[in-house]
């Protein structure tokens, strides 16, 4: 059912100052920044290899990101695992009696589809994606 | 510098319980259960792909994984970036200021050299490791 990992967010205070070490220190290259509405967040997408490291900055610190940094500091936020048929994936999931946070899929970054599952399961964020 | 992502680890109080979720919902297999004296943990091995999902148990409250948990509960808790040649990079990385938890390089789950870099550089605990 998951065929790979497909990226790993970090929460950040500012994505100019975060890519940094990730840059200057570790030979990667920022592909792109954009701003994701629905989740109140600027991403600065990382690739390393065929995987992504996602810096996420707040636009708004009522948004998810916003909450989180407020709450826990900078850091780690969630594992995002790529899926074929996101919704049917969530439909035996959710049937399944397993925590979700979106029961629907909805649109992530680079127009994917995407989903959270509640940690109180999984222990950590997880976020379902489906790349279109 | 940076090859893939190796592993993400995650935090959690119990590897049996935090498992099933990765295995009954998502279909993903548990590969292999060690314990890594050096660093205090059990740790649950489930590969991604070519990547591995790392589910860290504490051997002892005192120990980092322990710490962790104690202090921010069960979640995310390291992403490690396999490199070659990790302590002429770390090397490096001590030359030009960046912020090392470990300086040298030490034996961790596989028999991997690995060393943690420090999060107050990268925003997120990075492990760097090479595969021998």
């Amino acid at each position: 059912m998951v065929k790979k990992v497909n990226h790993i967010g970090i929460a950040v205070n500012s994505i100019e100052e975060a890519m940094k070490p990730y840059v200057e220190w570790l030979g990667l290259k920022v592909e792109d920044i954009e701003i994701v509405s629905d989740q109140k967040v600027r991403v600065a997408v990382i690739p390393v290899g065929d995987i992504r490291i996602e810096l996420l900055e707040t636009t708004d610190p009522d948004g998810p990101i916003g909450k989180f940094i407020a709450s826990r500091g900078e850091g780690l936020h969630h594992l995002a695992l790529q899926v074929d048929n996101i919704d049917s994936v969530l439909e035996n999931l959710d049937k399944g009696g397993v925590p979700l946070i979106d029961k629907k899929s909805r649109m992530g970054a680079g127009n994917n589809k995407i989903a959270f599952l509640h940690p109180k399961g999984t222990r950590a964020l997880i976020e379902l994606t489906e790349p279109q």
